[in-house]
């Protein structure tokens, strides 16, 4: 498979960006990659490494889109940009995939307008694939994208994020919940309530009910079906949370005199898995589902142990075509 | 001030209200409680305790009220409960404020139809006051009373909060900020955008715009206002997360040898201060805001210390009238 790896707008680009697909080939060979970026740029961070010259190409494109450029005007005005071109060679069959550490509006803008909508698929949906306390992992859907969902949406969140669950972790009836205020059938708002009775009416789908936002990183669900405004603020705060006790650790060792830094020095085994582990690093960030073409967002502090995840996620999406199943699922 | 004090309905009820309500006595000599619950029950507890009797009395009432209970249907029927009987006290002015640990619903429910609302307010909220990175606190609200907002209650919110941490926290212009998806202006659903408009226009509010919800503690808002489902999900998010690295902590000590053990040991006062520091039992839960008395929510986990700190809380908000200074705001 053959995935476009663009190389600029995110945090540590282009660098992390080129060694992450460098990891990415010396780890699956069926892979094959296109760095979209400043050519002069890419190539020097290659004259320094070893790969596989016959699985690499380069697209030239001199523009970034940055992230503070407004998505829409950016996709419009910026053509000759790294993220733009990237996503013209994907839909004119040039490539399986795409990844982008990229700003996520243009990418979610970009990807409708240039890759077009799934037959069935009202609007696309920006989906984090977090890592869960039991080891397992749940996808949002959704994320942000969609910030004034129809119930109806919902409906489309569970399919998509279903077919996902399936193809790429190997769960043959995923369990979908809704996120909502309580866990019991009764409970949410005008929409979470629609929702619900809408999800256990459908067909083909393994819904298990309202799960909880105490429960967003427990496992109980493979798919979380969230408006995306809510999901933003479920996602964000969860993350918020996570870095003030991190800060507070840190700060408590400091302040904490001889014992507490030795004690962090022989527990900072413990600490450092656990912020890996929750980390988007290990994961390879958050999947666009609803789009024609495999796309997915690296975060935009990627480096490149992300980067190559995120692409090994793209290459495996593409093998297993899973904007041709989101389809099947949607008009079964 | 004389405080009612719910002895049913939490976990560790009676035993841990009762004994927080000691503690409080002890603290407070301007306090005066009223202990609501089984008379037997309550008198057993006191009997092996020393303190002032004279600011003591004990509210008899056989029924309780349990989180299983269906809210509105409990406040009709369950007329003996503890919680029921207490509101009624503190409606005939029997009493000054009231502290509870039991069904969230039913204080909501049962105090908007016993208390009433505030001349000008248009629904109750509930409002966790919570503690931030910069040691500051930040009161939410709502919480996730109003699962549907209007634009307008928003405003209200802002409001009342803001009063609020006057009063309490004696902050003499409560930066106010609007719970949304980014942090420009022009970012937001539908109801944050003309929310956002609303609250530039207002007057006598410090509003400082949009607030992501990783910012939920880090204490850049004194009062974050949002939709209660909302607020609901990003506080149980960030609750979620909270639990789940400690967890993961546990775990990894667990299995992480003689090492990880030992280095446990020496940051375990770290680590119980941050635990202790973003638990609930340090604030003394959630406040109702909007109703015509002090109405105070201790979590259904409360242990004594908790306990305290919430009636003392409602003593400092019925000295200086809260209520009162939320009406005086919403018909300026």
């Amino acid at each position: 498979m053959k995935i476009i790896v663009d190389c600029q707008g995110g945090d540590f680009c282009p660098q992390e960006a080129v060694a992450g697909a460098l990891y990415a080939l010396a780890k699956s060979k069926t892979l094959s990659v296109v760095l979209a970026g400043v050519r002069a740029d890419i190539e020097s961070i290659l004259s320094a490494n070893k790969y596989d010259k016959s699985r690499l190409e380069i697209l030239d494109a001199q523009e970034v889109i940055t992230c503070d450029d407004p998505p829409a005007l950016a996709v419009r005005r910026k053509k000759e940009s790294s993220t733009v071109k990237g996503l013209r060679l994907l839909k004119d069959g040039g490539a399986d995939g795409m990844v982008s550490s990229a700003n996520t509006g243009a990418l979610l803008i970009g990807g409708t307008i240039i890759l077009g909508l799934g037959e069935g698929v009202t609007r696309a949906a920006m989906c984090p694939v977090m890592p869960t306390l039991n080891d397992t992992h749940t996808i949002l859907v959704d994320g942000g994208a969609n910030v004034d969902c129809k119930v109806e949406q919902l409906k489309e969140f569970a399919v998509m994020g279903a077919a996902y669950m399936r193809e790429i972790h190997g769960i043959s009836s995923p369990k979908v919940g809704l996120l909502n205020n309580g866990a019991e059938a009764e409970k949410g708002n005008a929409q979470t309530k629609s929702a619900h009775a809408l999800l256990c009416e459908a067909d083909g789908i393994n819904f298990i009910g309202n799960v909880e936002a105490k429960d967003f990183l427990t496992g109980v669900a493979d798919v979380l079906v969230t408006d995306g405004f809510v999901g933003n603020a479920a996602m964000k705060a969860s993350e918020g949370m996570g870095s003030v006790l991190f800060s507070l650790i840190k700060r408590g060792i400091m302040s904490g005199g001889l014992r507490a830094k030795l004690g962090y020095l022989m527990l900072k085994p413990v600490l450092r898995n656990i912020k890996h582990k929750m980390s988007g690093d290990a994961v390879g960030g958050a999947v666009f589902l609803g789009l024609n073409k495999v796309l997915v967002k690296a975060h935009g502090a990627s480096k490149a142990t992300a980067f190559c995840n995120a692409i090994i996620k793209a290459e495996d999406m593409a093998e297993r075509d899973v904007p041709a199943k989101i389809v099947q699922g949607l008009n079964k």
